[in-house]
């Protein structure tokens, strides 16, 4: 496969770590996407967490996870759409109010829809008052990672759902728009947390009704 | 429900949360665990967790998944028991070579045996070099955490592999033990961790051989 996409600046490690996920990627978009999109979408993803403080050997795997979600995307903004509505949760840091929001969603709809989360300024990692406070209604949180969106992403999400993130909030046309007002949980308490958590979850529950989702 | 294994030394929010954890796991034990199992179960998971350098709001979370682990352990160890292998991996971390091998192992085996891995003195964190050595190899192992192991869950196992632990390895009769000798990867690059991971892929296909396990 050729690099249509070179990284002089990677290690040989990195390198080789990026063209066995491009393989990967590319045996499960056959037919969908070819070599060239599957290379940019990879390396544009390592490139958005390798400026974030991410652990560098974390790197190509989250730039891994993060591009089949955009190929995804990608892929139902081309027209490939298995009918399940897709949500997408954004924030500033992607790692409190977002992240809970994504949990619940995700608990109550199961595989009955798609739903994502991203941040305009994306945390390092999730805030681990907001694990707790999930933790304490079972939803373990603590797996996801703080990332950004793409243009693809927001494109191929049927309702948008913005919590903060304010003029960096991308609007396109042709979607179904909701800004929640909460507070943010940065650098609180997991009793600052909680009040925050459960008026999300009355949000997402209210949602999913209006959606005709039923929940679990 | 009774406290019955009191943690005065516990703030409201852990107590909470412990709270709503052993009511989840009651739930999910219904008919084979009552109450004081779980709280004991639960608040010594707890324990061993809190001593380790864990996050504090992880904690409940961490000894939520640990304390189930241990619950299903005893489960079979008491006669209730589906008929798969168990394997249990020990090192001495539960951070590079036993996550390595519990990573192959279930990516090979999938649903087909159950697998469970644990350190003679867990380190706080998974070593990143491994999970980007795997990563290489299309297994997330990001989303696992060292952990101890402890008496039901070692009588639970069938097969018992040991990566270093030595003396500290558990040995009880009537259980097919292996010790692998393996390089420890710890604090080694990803180029150094490499060849203990091809080392420990071979060592588990062929552990999957002996088993009768088909692989995916």
């Amino acid at each position: 496969m050729s690099h249509t996409y070179p990284h002089p600046d990677l290690s040989v490690d990195q390198q080789h770590a990026l063209f066995t996920a491009a393989r990967r990627l590319a045996d499960e978009f056959t037919g969908v996407f070819g070599a060239e999109t599957i290379q940019r979408f990879l390396h544009t993803s390592y490139d958005q967490f390798a400026v974030h403080g991410t652990i560098p050997n974390y790197l190509p795997l989250l730039a891994e996870r993060f591009a089949r979600q955009r190929l995804h995307a990608l892929a139902r903004v081309e027209g490939r759409h298995d009918g399940r509505p897709v949500v997408l949760f954004l924030c500033v840091h992607n790692a409190g109010r977002s992240q809970m929001a994504l949990g619940f969603f995700q608990h109550l709809a199961g595989e009955r829809a798609v739903a994502w989360s991203g941040g305009s300024e994306f945390a390092a990692e999730i805030n681990p008052a907001a694990v707790a406070a999930m933790a304490e209604r079972g939803i373990d949180i603590s797996r996801e990672y703080p990332k950004p969106w793409t243009e693809e992403i927001v494109r191929a999400a049927d309702v948008v759902i913005t919590m903060g993130c304010g003029d960096a909030c991308p609007i396109y046309p042709g979607k179904r728009y909701e800004d929640w007002e909460l507070d943010d949980p940065a650098g609180q308490a997991v009793d600052g947390v909680r009040p925050i958590r459960d008026e999300i979850e009355r949000r997402v529950r209210n949602l999913l009704e209006q959606l005709s989702i039923p929940t679990a």
